[in-house]
């Protein structure tokens, strides 16, 4: 399985390298700022989510290049945006210099804008029938506009120095929104590639939302645990911003707990696939016991 | 003529209105801020390209709505990004607050996120065959990304300060990209939703190069000619930054010479359409003759 994985990695990223290319005017500064962002680094997690989602289901690699490319690359323009000085002021990222670092800020905002095009643009040209293609368009604009990745970004904001006063079912829908609703995304353009019906897309929307919560749970606990070279990013910024966080609801055996319980559902959930889901509980194990 | 546009007008804004509340997530700060750079005035300029063109060809108004609205909505998101700090810094914006000053920068780069989002939903759910919906994605995606306004923008910010160092043709070329491929994408999407052959779609090609590059003309007389309060943003900022300008390099005189020729191409170019082609004649003249 870790073959499989590391597969679809080197896979994922040969996509974004070719999208890349294929949408470039040329050597200009912003293609750099978007090659930096993209490239340099990331675990892929929402690639390898769509690649062992669709191969599950009887689609082939090629089938879900697309989408597989088109999620990481909103994931990439979100990470860019969210790194800004007046977002969340980060430097350092995956272990190198943020894009606004690395180039500066204007350039930073227009990679971060040309990415998400991109992302869009790639599903437009997938190899699927356009009933397809345009399923995949809805599913993740949905997945990344106001009431997903950006809505949950602008609640964190408004939640951060607040971090007392949220609730964890605040906090629980505030991911949902963040992170969540980009890791369901993932699993969902697999879906969609492999042609799941109804009964399968539910499944699998019950292990992509513990997965995404999941990944939540350990990030908080990951800011508290590792060190910044470890994690490749600012580590212990929650607590400096009094942010909510799990560790800080739960207490760190509690979000221990917390997780092992989303490990039973995300494996629960897929028990039905029985070996063809081998990827996917792969992925739940790396999302629980993820070190960066 | 005049009472069509009008009616266009008010309804890419009851669409825009729609698209946004439909959307949203309560009355959050995110929200305001995409209403405030969506709503708040704003000539509808390819809106109303995209349904004069529609209808010339046969399409129905309910038939253009998706695609009127996402192209203002990329439109809109491309403003909110421009006026940041990072960027153009400007403080004002149709006579209004820009984004960044009303709320704040962090809500500014989300808001200006969530709306392209939003116009790639838009399309997603346009009442049209998935082939023409698809193909729709694939015309805003290049024409918004880094080969079209994304590329455009970092070109621009390229170019400001060596105004004496651009010519003509790397200065159309800019613009070709900055504000001429969405303009153009406005026609080309009309045309998509009214089933246009490969001539009609090459004559409307001519019409939206010669209208984008007679829009940037007009755009750079009327910061020499007009007061910010006409213009409901800032004049003169153009010589203030060393930017590049058609009268820099033409003359004054010798831009409003370019800009007859240019009205002279657009008529050419619609004269087979006849009486049909009434309102691309009066955008045309719009264009050329506006005063803000």
């Amino acid at each position: 399985m870790a073959t499989a994985l590391a597969h679809w990695r080197q896979r994922a990223d040969d996509v974004l390298e070719q999208a890349l290319r294929a949408h470039a005017l040329g050597d200009t500064r912003l293609q750099a700022a978007m090659r930096h962002a993209a490239l340099l680094g990331g675990k892929r997690m929402r690639p390898l989510l769509v690649y062992a989602t669709g191969r599950m289901l009887g689609a082939s690699d090629a089938a879900l290049d697309a989408p597989a490319s088109a999620v990481e690359l909103i994931h990439a323009y979100s990470l860019v945006h969210d790194d800004l000085p007046a977002m969340d002021d980060d430097a350092l990222r995956r272990g190198q210099p943020t894009v606004h670092v690395a180039f500066d800020e204007a350039t930073a905002i227009l990679a971060g804008d040309a990415l998400q095009t991109l992302a869009f643009r790639q599903l437009a040209d997938a190899p699927a029938p356009a009933e397809v293609r345009i399923a995949m368009v809805r599913e993740l604009a949905t997945a990344s506009g106001a009431l997903g990745m950006c809505g949950g970004q602008a609640f964190d904001i408004d939640a951060t120095g607040r971090g007392g006063d949220i609730g964890l079912a605040e906090l629980e829908r505030l991911h949902a929104m963040k992170t969540g609703a980009l890791l369901r995304c993932a699993v969902r353009l697999g879906a969609l590639a492999g042609g799941a019906d109804i009964t399968t897309q539910a499944a699998l929307d019950r292990y992509a939302e513990a997965l995404g919560l999941a990944f939540q749970i350990r990030d908080d606990l990951l800011d508290i645990e590792a060190d910044s070279a470890t994690l490749g990013k600012t580590a212990g910024k929650d607590v400096a911003q009094n942010k909510a966080t799990f560790p800080a609801l739960l207490g760190v055996d509690g979000s221990r707990a917390r997780l092992a319980d989303l490990r039973g559902v995300m494996a629960d959930a897929i028990a039905p696939f029985g070996d063809d889901a081998a990827a996917l509980a792969e992925l739940a194990r790396m999302v629980v016991e993820r070190s960066h």
